[in-house]
């Protein structure tokens, strides 16, 4: 499948590379390539740059938004949450219509320091305000509740643990979880909050997440939910 | 243990009845006792008048909050979020000077229905607000994240799944895990977030227990948190 990834950071990286070692054709989208290429230090999370981590990484071509955006058929959105409606709308909302826009992006607002706040919480979240922005596109978000390597290796965490996914389109839904059983969930893994509105529950246990990962020193965990 | 517990609702009752029947001296706070126990109908919640419930549970005296306050050493807040702070108010700074406060209580916001909002969200929360107010007291937030009959009888859920405590005061936390020690909890079970500002973390959590029992069409189930 023709996949773009939005986002040259850890999560786009991780996804990318996930989803082109499966045997998808995947292109990474940047806000401008030249810029993103010259980076030479690390990012703020402490990440290589890109030019040097795309030399172990060579199959995924760099390309702006908008051409990232012709090429997939399916659009991973791994900004940052403050970025992502700017890189929605480089990518192009005539590139987007009808197509799968996987959001794994979180509305993080680290103007105060650790932990985030978020900057769109409770009466409205970031999928919601995705989707209201780019109507003809099919969001669904899914995999912002936990760390992008686990996102990409759920296997590395033991036993059960979820992964959530919300979303208008039933069948946009399966196809994310189509490819999220690709990457290795297993299907009683995956569970379906139901409408974009759940994005709102996702996005805001991620104050649980950085408040655990804190409290444990790793960001090493996934949640499950147990039932009776 | 001479233990207060406000509020007559589905998780004050529950509490309360389980400190109990452990052999703790457990008196419950109201707003009007004879209001209280006047009430003919179910509450919002379909849960029986406490009149009735009280003449299954009968060891338990029914007082005020501020008669609730004098008696416990360990006072539990278990009433509705938007009435926690005038609750709390009733029972009395003085009473609570240098006890240790279990907040339970969620700040749902239903005047939208369901699923709740939250009435104070992201850059603050109930559990600071209440710290705020009552700076004498030892607030320790805790069992918030889950259904009543989970927060007493844990071994209702299978397996491994969590509680968090969050507080400012660690002499009050031990407090408080030993008690989640007495109903049940696991040692390893008990997850602490430090400081009171965690209790963010668990309210808003919330948001996700809400669209979780939504898409499995009960209450019945808990959260873990699974490390590599």
């Amino acid at each position: 499948m023709k996949i773009a990834v939005l986002g040259t950071g850890m999560v786009g990286r991780a996804v990318a590379d996930r989803l082109s070692t499966l045997g998808h054709d995947v292109a990474i989208g940047t806000r401008g390539v030249e810029q993103t290429l010259a980076r030479t230090e690390p990012d703020w999370l402490g990440n290589v740059p890109f030019a040097q981590w795309q030399q172990t990484h060579p199959a995924m071509p760099l390309v702006s938004f908008a051409d990232a955006g012709a090429h997939g058929e399916v659009v991973v959105n791994a900004t940052q949450g403050a970025a992502s409606l700017a890189a929605i709308e480089a990518t192009g909302a005539a590139n987007l219509a009808g197509k799968v826009l996987l959001d794994a992006a979180l509305p993080l607002d680290i103007s105060e320091g650790m932990p985030p706040l978020l900057s769109v919480v409770n009466t409205d979240s970031l999928g919601e305000q995705i989707q209201r922005a780019f109507p003809e596109a099919r969001v669904v978000k899914s995999l912002n509740t936990m760390l992008a390597d686990v996102m990409v290796d759920p296997g590395r965490i033991p036993g059960h643990h979820n992964v959530f996914v919300a979303g208008e389109d039933a069948e946009a839904k399966e196809t994310v979880k189509s490819l999220l059983r690709e990457i290795g969930w297993p299907d009683d893994a995956i569970l379906d909050l139901g409408g974009i509105r759940g994005t709102r529950a996702t996005e805001m246990y991620s104050a649980l997440l950085f408040s655990v990962s804190a409290a444990l020193g790793t960001y090493d965990f996934n949640v499950a939910i147990v039932r009776k």
